[in-house]
């Protein structure tokens, strides 16, 4: 394809990409911004990305619509993912679009200054664009479990300090121990589930009692936060093959993401069948844990798992998840005092952590024989001797390690700083409630006409 | 991007495409999985498909755009459009949910057996992961007409059914007759339709009267329908021209679905307004006829069929199924006892059999003046002799009569197997009905609290 | 850029694209439809479009894609956002549908016979799609302003003057005075919005007071507003760089557009606590105006913004459409008796002034050393030596009064075509009510059934 037949870009040649930098308009002219070295290496050294002349347009293009799945899932995935409880719709909605629109912009100063940083310039583009939105999926992960019982200056602040941790831990398991997270099992679901739970841990509250009765969905509501969960699961593929190699890569992880989530949700249907009353289904499972298959490949899903692997993967997701949802939910409010509005555990933790270890295993198996071409792509530095599967595989464990600290240090820290007393916290009979925050409709002059009443209309009329 | 330096595989050359086959990890390493033949014609052969090198991963990488658009209309598009009846939306979203994710798993083994079987694999990838979503397409088509009517258990034991039948119709008619169908009139739409209609036929049940009252939608549910309605008609062009030859094939593919479903969706207003009291328009015909411009150039919108036949052909669509949703659904039931809960005859089956009938027309008129070097990717046959235009026509003609034989016997076959007294069908008073499946909010121990209390609404009333 | 490295076409060459012409199937075969000239100059000369074989299949095939973001825009994002009212839900997204199914076909007409007009025939292909697509956009920001007070005839005839002055006034911009607008921050949003507003006041009602216990939302209508609102939000990168040069100019924009978005949410949220009683935030500014920053970067989001400048713009749009909501709407309905029923001054009309002002600001500071070699296609006029940074700067000003000139005139002869008494307006005390234009469900025998009453559940409880 077209640029692939001119030369390689002499050193010093100034990037043709769209790389802009942070800076106000005074500075000096754009092109003289991008240098074709980073400090830093990027996420995925085979992405194209100022890396200039040989890469053809089409290459640069494709990554606009890999960012705009991205984007489709953070905002309306998540969005509507949480808009099951029943009086809270426009506060999950609302302040998932408040929380991601401001994670990403300060995800891209953080996630700059760590990789992307020369000479006084941040280079942005369409990668720093999807590793925004990456951070931003973390922050509403966190946000799930405190669901309800935070006000947005209290979100905003967790999102401040969470997008730095986010950052750093990112940092040092990408570019410090080379881990391999194409999905984010680890630097997404597993920190951002474990930050928030922790956190929702130091803001717990003896007397959510009071506000129990809203904190079931209604019909519509359920109907709506399907919504989320649609977007979210058939958005999967192109999430965890987002910043992946071209080619081979990009499609073998969204293959084996395809694969997990079929099988995850058969595996969450099932399960929650058996366990469920008079064996009917319960729409919690199936908008949560159905997803837990996209979760459990994030590590794996760029490697060698085959179909197979990705299919028991899945299915071995999908009961676990729905099994925390029935089971391991209520023990976590009532002995480890964590009140996990969304099951975020469920979804989000465990999986993560399995799909951690999962990657651990699959990495410990890589061979050249296996790869092939592809070794260079996915483990770089196993194709260049500089490390064998073994070791590869306990640099992965121990990544999981680190993310868990991460998140745990930082969730109690976070929950700290959100218990200052002027962040204005909903009372503990005002949670999951969202006239606390918004202008409700029918609250007030217009109650009386307030409505849905199409057939007391009618006859009035 | 290196594929393009490279020369021409040689024979033998192992695929660099991302082919796993569906083999458990201790196979031999999947270097060897991939192999350049295929024992079968592959739906469309000038698809980059384990041709290799030759092609860029630019090519490669948009397939997986076009399968995630295909993804979102079986998933968000089918699932939503259901959603229409009162009582029945955790039903049909959930189950259209549960039947897509098993159809899709199920399907990758048929199709994968029937088109890319090979030394014991079967070799899959973007095109066989788009190949099956059209079969969760025509699973869910058959959904729709028994829908409300069926358990979980049944609707299983349909896909079970349907996939196998639609891999071999397929086969038949792609692989033995020669006939094209690149959007699916007959494989996909007609197959689906009849399939369900004759199986509504053998479950008929004379005392439905007695769930009639929740046949019908509510304000709130008609909207939720316009959803699906609205993602099935934006992504169609991806639909139709998912697995067409890149290039001119796939644009033209996509303009001609553009053009007919703009016009079917005049041509439905325009009707529903003209048979509807006082002029007024109805939900039911705007959320399905609107969509038959997309079902009626399903094979004929990748030839040379001209902006002014597809809006031609779009127009009609609209107003037959329009017609068809006013005036033959009511004969459907009373005089052939088939109870089709939405419509599938009027928005798959008329303007399938329609579809097919196009194709055979347009197919006849194909002339190498028209196509100019695309006949090679559209006919095949024609390009090199094998077939005249009119002999390409007779076989079209000759696929549709195959397909609605399939679809009938199988469809048969497959209301008798549901009949099976262990399914667990439900009652002819619980009928449309979410609670005989789902725990639905508010049924429980929060009576007492907030609202969208169906139940209590309904026992007041 | 692609093509670039190989010879340009000879004259004569057939063209190899899916260019079809809009003639019926008894005209001479499509290979001598395409002939490489235009009668005048595509939007962007740049995007591969009938300049043929040069162009590589991705590089078409990523034009799919491109329309199929916008295609998504305009469907769902608008026919959503306007479903906020109580009882209006049926008309807002069954009239967007409706309008711009019309407005498509009557545009490609249009837009064909004034850009892509060739001896007889006219031109299509993806880039007609999206253009058609943008005009759709405009005919629906003028609905916004008339919603729930006109009939589906007033509509369509409102749209077939409407789609003329579009094509007119867009060609005059963007052919005759070489004005930028990647994005349509004129063509678009202020055309749209003026023609709409003008059109509202020629149709002032003074008894609106009738209907004004309808003209609120509901709890669930508000939600299925987030639907459109966060649709438009995150395809908005896609829609303003659908038209641009590919590659560094694409994605410059995107990135723009991006930042921008993301700093209105920002600023929409915090003035919408602090002009809120007691710091509530108001869904109708989150809906609306946290998308303004989409609006005010049309024009310069392809030009060298820098991210500092698109956070700035949008922030700023984000804060002046919040006011606006809050404090000029009313203004604008008692002194100016332009009854706004969406806000689109708020939404369009100021972001779209503001956005054509900072384009004129943008190209003024145009030089060689910030653009490099894209100001080639950015500007190529000043590229070319034709014109100077400023002369360039003047036109877009020009450009801008020229469309407020079109809008006003067209809207105000819209209005009075529009009073035409056959037209079948609703009258006062049954503006935005469903009733008058569709069956509503439960209207008739199946009344006694009809559930989802909250205040009555409310009330009971």
């Amino acid at each position: 394809m077209a640029g692939s037949y001119q030369p390689l870009p002499r050193a010093g040649d100034t990037c043709q990409l769209p790389l802009m930098c942070l800076l106000p308009p005074w500075a000096p002219p754009p092109s003289s911004f991008c240098l074709s070295s980073f400090r830093s290496q990027p996420r995925n050294p085979t992405l194209p990305f100022c890396t200039a002349a040989t890469h053809s347009n089409a290459d640069n293009e494709s990554s606009l619509f890999r960012f705009q799945d991205v984007h489709a899932m953070v905002f309306v995935g998540f969005g509507f993912l949480m808009v099951f409880l029943q009086r809270y719709g426009f506060s999950s909605v609302g302040f998932t679009f408040l929380l991601a629109a401001f994670a990403l912009q300060w995800s891209t100063l953080v996630q700059g200054f760590l990789h992307s940083f020369d000479s006084g310039h941040i280079h942005v583009g369409m990668e720093s664009m999807i590793n925004a939105d990456f951070c931003a999926g973390a922050v509403l992960i966190s946000f799930g479990a405190v669901l309800g019982k935070t006000g947005p200056a209290q979100l905003l602040l967790m999102a401040l300090l969470e997008v730095v941790l986010f950052g750093i831990n990112e940092f040092v398991l990408l570019n410090l121990l080379g881990v391999r997270d194409a999905g984010g099992s680890m630097t997404i679901h597993t920190f951002g589930a474990y930050f928030g739970l922790v956190l929702s841990r130091v803001l717990y509250r003896p007397q959510l009692e009071k506000s129990r009765h809203r904190q079931g969905s209604v019909y519509h509501s359920d109907l709506f936060a399907m919504i989320g969960t649609i977007f979210l699961w058939i958005f999967w593929p192109s999430f965890n093959s987002a910043l992946t190699a071209l080619g081979a890569g990009q499609h073998r992880t969204a293959l084996n993401t395809y694969y997990s989530l079929a099988a995850s949700t058969l595996g969450t249907f099932a399960l929650s069948a058996l366990v469920g009353e008079d064996g009917r289904l319960d729409m919690v499972h199936i908008q949560n844990a159905a997803l837990a298959g996209g979760v459990v490949v994030g590590t794996s899903s760029e490697m060698m798992l085959t179909p197979f692997g990705a299919l028991a993967a899945g299915f071995l997701a999908g009961t676990v998840s729905t099994l925390g949802y029935k089971f391991f939910t209520p023990i976590l409010e009532l002995k480890f005092k964590v009140q996990d509005t969304c099951g975020v555990h469920n979804l989000h933790g465990m999986p993560g952590v399995l799909g951690a270890l999962l990657g651990v295993l699959v990495a410990g198996l890589a061979t050249h024989e296996a790869y092939g071409d592809g070794l260079e792509s996915v483990f770089p530095l196993i194709a260049e001797g500089q490390r064998s599967a073994t070791s590869q595989a306990v640099h992965q464990l121990f990544g999981l390690f680190v993310t868990l600290l991460f998140a745990s240090v930082g969730g109690a820290l976070g929950g700290l700083l959100l218990k200052l007393p002027f962040l204005d916290s909903p009372p503990d009979s005002q949670c999951y409630e969202d006239q606390v925050h918004w202008e409700v409709p029918g609250e007030h002059e217009d109650k009386a006409q307030r409505p849905l009443r199409m057939e007391e209309a009618d006859t009035q009329a």
